[in-house]
């Protein structure tokens, strides 16, 4: 058999691109090659970025959101001017980036997933307990469940409910309507359904 | 001014996945939570294999074809079962392996880029002379511009055939016209018009 045409380190490196999401085998190819166009120290810095990334990071300790190794409790959770009466809990990290865009005020509790029988989560593999502990020890008015719309964010949502119950907390989901810039037209008929459910006098 | 909500190490690697062809801020920034998400091995998998991607890595003293840094002449210049009286030329390492998947059997010159007087790659910008040289020191008896077809590659390949005129070498282009698969409605004009021109007896 003849030795491989592409060398090695070039196939190690599309292997290992192809295993992030959304990345295919070309893409992973023509990403490789690009690095290897490029200049060495840029390959070195991306490869930096990516050793320190688990190294500088970890969970802030009440809400559980990614923040820097050196700071916690997080931004966030430390900010005196934030209003620590409401918590809204998420499903990711990134979720937290999203709301903050909104200008919203209050504080955040990050599950990190959503309950998925399919998928074998269940209740004790996300921040769930972690949830239920804070809301009893806090001074919490209102927890917001802002879950994905899915499956799983629909379920992990009612199973908070059921938590939270017996607290009397105020517990509150964001609306369901038409997204600003769609098209009436094509919305399905779940999003139309509770856009109607949902009107309000003008 | 509050802390920042991102942490820094998870901006780093954002900011440099962004910089790759391809993703944007968007896609960077999810890449990145999957991959916080992962395990910290799979991070140091990637990293490893960007940083050894330029260290083990070289251009082939004969055709400038990417190759592993201790097999050099590469596995194809090496290969005494491929036909060396005939000559690839191709612009990037990539079309090497897209014609090696055709089971072509002749050699390769990798040029490493095309002639672009707007982006002021002149021809000692790419592996040029080094063809010249090659074909002027060899048995090689065709050379097949297998370029772009792109304005820089059309160029290239023109300044190839003068540079080459008087060697008396064979000069071939690969055949123009409707791509399989292709619709026939969709074929631009030029490569309707080089279709019709390249038309053939059935």
């Amino acid at each position: 058999m003849p030795a491989p045409v592409i060398p090695q380190a070039v196939q190690n490196l599309i292997t290992e691109l192809a295993r992030l999401p959304g990345i295919g085998p070309k893409s992973a190819s023509r990403l490789t090659f690009f690095i290897l166009r490029g200049q060495m120290q840029a390959a070195q810095a991306l490869a930096q970025a990516l050793t320190s990334l688990h190294q500088n990071t970890s969970l802030c300790v009440t809400c559980y959101n990614i923040t820097d190794v050196q700071v916690n409790p997080c931004p966030i959770c430390a900010d005196p001017n934030r209003d620590a009466s409401i918590i809204c809990v998420v499903e990711q990290p990134m979720d937290v980036i999203a709301i903050q865009r909104t200008g919203y005020k209050g504080l955040y509790h990050v599950l990190h997933g959503a309950l998925s029988p399919i998928e074998g989560i269940g209740p004790s593999d996300i921040r769930l307990h972690e949830l239920v502990q804070r809301v009893a020890n806090s001074q919490v008015r209102e927890v917001i469940l802002a879950t994905n719309p899915s499956m799983e964010g629909e379920a992990t949502a009612m199973y908070i409910q059921k938590q939270l119950h017996a607290t009397g907390v105020r517990l509150t989901r964001p609306a369901r309507g038409l997204p600003m810039g769609g098209d009436l037209e094509y919305a399905d008929e779940v999003t139309l359904t509770r856009a109607l459910e949902g009107r309000r006098d003008m």
